[in-house]
């Protein structure tokens, strides 16, 4: 059985991961398909460049990952496919596999049209093109029957905190459902920067001294999230409204 | 295998879909249920219509299509299933498959308690009707065994843009995640009308004298979305906000 | 096939509902897994004992029922598996298992750790927890394997309806997609209480002295809805907007 995974920032009201379900399943009829979310913040490569980091690894090696936040669509941006840890992705080449490609990754331009619809809209590559190619890859096709190689992969520049002497500078990339605020500084970098030290974690006018261990020890609470990134919380209310919040503020790391 | 699609308005916060697949899975194990939206407007059966013809060809032939908005559940309105183009569809006979019937389609009336559940709810036929006539046609039952043929099914009648010599009367019939706004004016019938001919497309303040490719070309778009239907749409925003759209404004295309 | 179905509160923007599925199917490929909703509201225990009694009926026995309502995960709060009417059950000993809870109930602790995640993190125990815990009952372990016997579960005290003489004090416990009030009271209880005698319901500044069959009936309607509970509506409208309603008004039916 192959698993093929979907991301999108489609939403739920409009029928478009149900066409796309449609489209893989005329091609490859075997495959279980796994709604990740089509919630991503409409538009928003970054996190959509944060969440695929964080659910890959719980799939088996094989399972195909299509992540879709496309605000070009239709645009001469490239559709790329790739493989990582044993895992497939596909998707825009916009930015948002940049927590995943290094300069080993081998990547492929999807340019061949068999794997594609016949008809390719300007709108809607999830239904015309990576939904096809996703059902291919899922019949066992190699990469390289896709396209050619593509060696200058777009990745997104700002995407990791400013690492300085005594001081990070992150910043709040998503809040989840709860309101919780979860922060592009990643708890091994953080780990590493302060063992031993004293440290001030600042969001805003709110100050940490301490990481706690989970949401209900105090109102509130700075933690290492189930994504491994720092997070802020408010035990039984929402971080983001009660401290005000906005995704993009500077969250800084300070040691002694 | 057999494909199960569903289109319902019952929110995805109640457990009422998911009721639907336990019906459906305990009668027939070994079908596939796609969810296509549980978003629908509530008791919005005009956008169940729309949405209806946009997905369904994308599945293979033999799927059965439930869609379910039904504002007049538990009143005399009729249970219907019939097929088109090898698809098979069911739900609740009040015009949401208006743009699927035709003169040449044999509609049945769902009547045979012998495919429904023992207790009929006066306010839940998709558990206790739709959800377990799925079921059994996904088994090989014929259409004529659900019940009497059905010659006057309901349709609506006012779904349709009106077309005068020189002007197309449309409107607005449904937005998108993105704030898109889609209208009932179908790329067929504007490509004809147009043809040639200088055109000027109007809503609200907001005009246009050419059809856009792609979203991302200019600040705010009219073109023809993925479903074919004329719509607008803003880039990197909500044309629906940004313009004060409502459901059901005009859209004019005028031609000299 | 084993079914396993989710009810959490995690939302569908995040990808917690999809790491679930990774993890179980990485356990167990052949598994069937049913969303019933990740949308109960945030950290509220109440609705989600009252949403698993409603849906769990409609599976086939031997279902596995995960259901996540977790406002002290990380805790010492108990993970706990049990199994009621042929039907499994799994999640915390928080009070969200109340409504299926008897003295009978055979329950077990789940503290065997292999059947968990290596690393468990104090934040996402759907995901260490839960869905492995699920993944390998649906293997065919029995529940003395994950861990002793429960013998004092936690049980929610306050969401039965006090029954005196001549009136029922209830309250509304949660509202569906459609903005109906739903209470507490069920229509066995409401239907012996009242039987034969003349009754008024009230809720706020409404009262009712008859039961209604449909939501189509009146613009405002008194009703049992399709979980067997006592239930106010709206038609075409919310009645928890017309009205201001909020969870927790108290509901009264009087007999004279």
């Amino acid at each position: 059985m192959k698993i093929i995974t979907l991301l999108t920032d489609f939403g739920l009201k409009d029928p478009h991961a149900g066409i796309m379900k449609g489209v893989i399943l005329s091609i490859n009829p075997d495959v279980t398909i796994v709604d990740i979310s089509h919630e991503v913040e409409a538009q928003d490569i970054r996190e959509g460049a944060f969440l695929i980091k964080e659910y890959y690894t719980y799939f088996e090696k094989g399972t195909i990952h299509v992540a879709i936040v496309d605000p070009t669509v239709g645009s001469e941006r490239r559709p790329i496919v790739f493989s990582k840890d044993g895992h497939f992705f596909i998707g825009p080449d916009n930015g948002i596999f940049t927590l995943l490609i290094d300069e080993d990754t081998e990547i492929y331009l999807i340019e061949n049209k068999k794997f594609m619809m016949r008809n390719i809209s300007t709108t809607f590559h999830g239904r015309d093109v990576f939904a096809p190619v996703a059902a291919h890859l899922s019949l066992g096709f190699h990469l390289s029957a896709f396209g050619e190689v593509v060696t200058d992969p777009v990745c997104l520049t700002d995407i990791f905190p400013k690492i300085e002497t005594d001081v990070i500078y992150g910043e709040v990339v998503r809040f989840d459902r709860f309101g919780n605020a979860i922060t592009n500084i990643h708890a091994s970098t953080l780990n590493t920067f302060i063992k031993g030290k004293k440290f001030r974690i600042t969001i805003g006018k709110t100050s940490f001294e301490s990481i706690d261990k989970s949401y209900y020890e105090k109102e509130v609470t700075c933690l290492t999230g189930s994504a491994g990134y720092l997070e802020f919380a408010y035990y039984r209310g929402s971080f983001r409204e009660e401290k005000k919040v906005w995704k993009g503020d500077e969250v800084t790391v300070r040691v002694e």
